[in-house]
């Protein structure tokens, strides 16, 4: 429970930063953002979002947010998780479908991991997830890997739905209200 | 060229020093070892192995060589590449040829990447690439992912070979030999 009120959402995306400020900041914390270009390690979803958020913290000397998604294939053990972006780089709305192919398990957890740290301090990790299917690409394709993602109870891929029904059950969102539940504490 | 006669080969397991001693003493270099659990950065296989090196060698204070293996598969665009490690361990054989049922090429690079790093000086990195392809798992399955890598022109698996004979054809061998010019230049 920090009792904290200004933090630094690390981010280069505007939508990202309007998203997260429409949920914090009727709580009374101000959100800035900062774009920092910061490596990004391997290993579980936990590590790869604290050791980030402790390096931001450490470089910008205030208290930071910072953001991670992950595309977990149930038939995969959880992979690509966190390596989802050179996956979706890589191979693109159709060959994600691809590597599932020889899999019958087409399900899939999108995860959203926020961790909040300050300087020195261990960072504090809040984990959203939305379970669902891969499945071949409908609707806009531009926001990433929305178009092969069908939530759970919805006949829509994300990037079908109802932005505000989506910004009701993503992964971002459960794992925002996870934050702001921390914050205002 | 770095006229250099001792060298840390950073790695825990001795099979591995004894490989890297093997090619690199009859030129003179004195290898010794030093097992450290350096973090890991996702990124291209350049990235990954230079990134490593530059840490251990500001960590250790004296020159040091690295060493990363990827296995990269033609159809995903050389994915998975660096992350084969959490794929190996996720998926296991089968699984890796599971990924691959969607797509008709099956054909993989073996990727070795040895990165040699002075502390303060840019990393260096050799990389050493067998073509082959990815096959049900034949011969022991002790070894990482050597069973189900057929490297091209041959038909046993990595695993079913002569060691002998792998040793001359094999990605580490060829990304050794690179170490082994750079350093008696």
């Amino acid at each position: 429970m920090p009792h904290i009120d200004n933090i630094t959402f690390v981010t280069g995306n505007a939508n990202k930063l309007r998203e997260v400020q429409a949920i914090l900041s009727p709580a009374g914390i101000n959100i800035r953002s900062e774009s920092l270009d910061l490596p990004e390690l391997q290993g579980t979803l936990t590590q790869v979002s604290s050791e980030k958020a402790r390096t931001a913290a450490n470089l910008l000397k205030c208290p930071v947010l910072t953001e991670d998604t992950s595309l977990c294939f149930t038939a995969m053990n959880g992979l690509p998780g966190p390596y989802i972006k050179w996956f979706m780089q890589g191979l693109g709305h159709e060959g994600l479908n691809r590597m599932l192919v020889g899999f019958d398990d087409k399900s899939a957890d999108a995860v959203c991991t926020f961790a909040y740290c300050e300087p020195g301090k261990e960072p504090v990790v809040f984990e959203g997830r939305t379970r669902g299917k891969i499945v071949p690409a409908r609707g806009p394709t531009t926001f990433g890997w929305d178009a092969v993602f069908q939530p759970a109870g919805f006949e829509e891929t994300y990037a079908e739905m109802d932005k505000d029904i989506k910004n009701t059950i993503s992964h971002r969102y459960l794992s925002l209200q996870k934050v702001l539940d921390f914050l205002k504490a």
